[in-house]
């Protein structure tokens, strides 16, 4: 038995996007969530079939990015945990489509920090992906100033509306 | 403090979902979920109460299937997790209705493979939930052959369709 | 690397709910998905930002939860991790809400038990929050008379109907 | 066949939401999604049955919102239709329940407004509810004094915060 | 201009649901999403395309309830509309995922009882689906005993559970 | 009494998405919703406010198209409806994240295609919008060619995969 963390690759950006699923249809319903999401996003996924062949299951729109995930799939080796990456497009555009996937169990992580994929592994050498470190360690608490910081930042780049 | 991997028993023909939920009205709601998904479905569920007397809460249609999903919540006996094992259905029929229970939080795995479950315990003998680990390590990346076999193995059975 | 189990602080009354999410705007989504959700609802966000200052960002409409969800931010320190507590409404009164909101991933607990976050470290200090210990460990099987306590007690206190 | 507009009742208070179902066990599905959503609701649910005996379905809380509800559904007397009266709770902290309902085809109004219900009815006497006039026709546009007001409202209430 | 009642028909033991859509890809979203809520469902589609040819496009996976749904479309012949039947299965198990199709505007009806829509018709032709009578007249209101009997009979078919 | 069918305007290139809401703040929280689906996505929304001073409110980020919104608005002049025009983004982009918006009742169109917007009017000159024509009247059904080249040219633009 043994627990590691592996990190995983994000092109210059891109963002991560790193869950559970069942079935290798996953693949295909998770292409279509994407590509119905933003009209012009990037994308690749991966997903690792647990039984017979035990393949990366891949599909996207970008070869580059299906090759990164292919590549954490790869690393991470842990039976129905798929990996996407995006470009064009940002998490909170595709976050809920994915969901709202019927093979969807849960998603651990969606970033575009650096991020190292924690597995645990047993004696017969198969894999759990227990969580994700996304990014660094937290240094403080805000204070008033970063809070009208923050608020004006997400005005200022249209998300939220100011008075 | 110790970390461990618990097989959870599947009988043959069946699926296990693995999730995490708040309060004992979970067992009720999952109920009432799963046999509002499929007219047929057979299906047990067992959930681990968290406090007072901490027991596994159990509904179901299929005798058997409540038994099982009570064997694995005994194995693992961490606090607000459930355990559903379905027959005549597949999770893609109704994980999307499992996510929409008011108390679920996540659901960590919906497999026919064999599973382990991962669960840390302190000292105190508490117990948590951390991952699944679901079929087998990853062999290697499918080719294009390999893609137009899935791709038409998931039309033959009409879960898609070709031009 | 290290793995170590951190007690949270859960205020007398109060539920808390822990998962993961992307992006600081989760704080203000978060909040206005709570405030939406019950008339009186009183509750504290906090979320470890994962890059740049990794501040907690905060958020809420009471000061001592959002302290206090602070607090357990502090303590768990890892990336795109949050914390919330709510006074005046419970867990199946917002989860659903929360589920929703575009940056959140998954929950990972909703609870009014005692807790520990389980923290997996990696040689930079860098963490993943990897599950939760919610209550206590389960003590056994509920029998015909606790089922029919159970199911009474929920149709007493109005969340479901007796024929 | 006739075209008709029909004034519902809304005690002083409460708001109403109207909508199209299908099948006798939306009154008890409602029911819990609306006792579930906020702690203090106070409500009153009436379902038009569309066949056999053709009743007026009805539960709830609070005796006088469900009398109001049945005064409601038998002045409309269209197949499928139910009407929902609520207190203690606005319909933004129940509408995506109600819609999440498995039996819920769509919601045609949520209002504190006086309403009028527009139903057709054909030959035979039996109806279709096809829309419903909410409140008060369209006075102007709004000018920059009235865009400030409003974004203030909101965030003097609670529901936005500002920077 | 006219208004008028037009009967659709329903074959004995099915379902129909029908609704509101935008773009000729939600006959193949509409198949996907039916396919997969329930193992053996049998069920055809028919969706009036709006613009160019203006062709009924049609799926499924039961050449009668297509002819069906194909009928039911060309009798409405209003853009934007589908038409679904189902056996096998219920309106339960299939409309959350229905309401879930990223086309889908809203469902209007899902009944198996007689049905007539309520298609209004301009100077060119063009035509436009109000809403729909479904099944009969309201003729009273339930009394005790018949609150019994209901809450019986869901209990007594299993889609709910009694103390 | 009066019933009658008004065109609405769409800018070339657009699409508009109609639909009825509860409330003011229906306005910010469509924004939201729209400015979080699609990164470039230019958009107009206006709500006709029901009471009160039963202004057309609105929000948006592009001037013409809230200008469009507003001037629909003001033809249809019916309580609670809501007008949004969209560009740089297609109907499914968005059409999920406005329905789960929890203000939102329903939609009752989301097209490219010339519409009208067939409203009553009561003898007080309050208004419903009880649907809209969509386009053109069907002129008849596909066969197996249009089959065909629909099924291809969906695969084409890559909104699905072929084998």
């Amino acid at each position: 038995m043994k627990l590691e963390a592996i990190p995983l690759r994000i092109p210059e950006g891109c963002n991560i996007i790193v869950g559970i699923s069942h079935f290798i249809k996953t693949v295909e319903d998770l292409y279509e969530a994407l590509v119905g999401s933003v009209p012009n996003i990037k994308f690749g996924i991966a997903f690792c079939e647990a039984s017979g062949p035990c393949l990366v299951r891949r599909e996207g729109n970008d070869d580059e990015l299906i090759e990164v995930a292919t590549e954490n799939a790869l690393k991470v080796a842990a039976g129905h945990t798929f990996f996407i990456l995006i470009r064009n497009a940002y998490p909170i555009n595709v976050l809920n489509a994915i969901k709202a996937v019927p093979e969807v169990c849960t998603i651990l992580c969606a970033t575009a920090n650096p991020v190292k994929a924690v597995v645990f592994e047993d004696e017969d050498g198969n894999r759990a992906l227990l969580g994700i470190i996304d990014g660094f360690r937290t240094k403080g608490v805000e204070g008033p100033e970063h809070v009208r910081e923050r608020r004006e930042f997400l005005r200022k780049i249209g998300y939220k509306l100011a008075p």
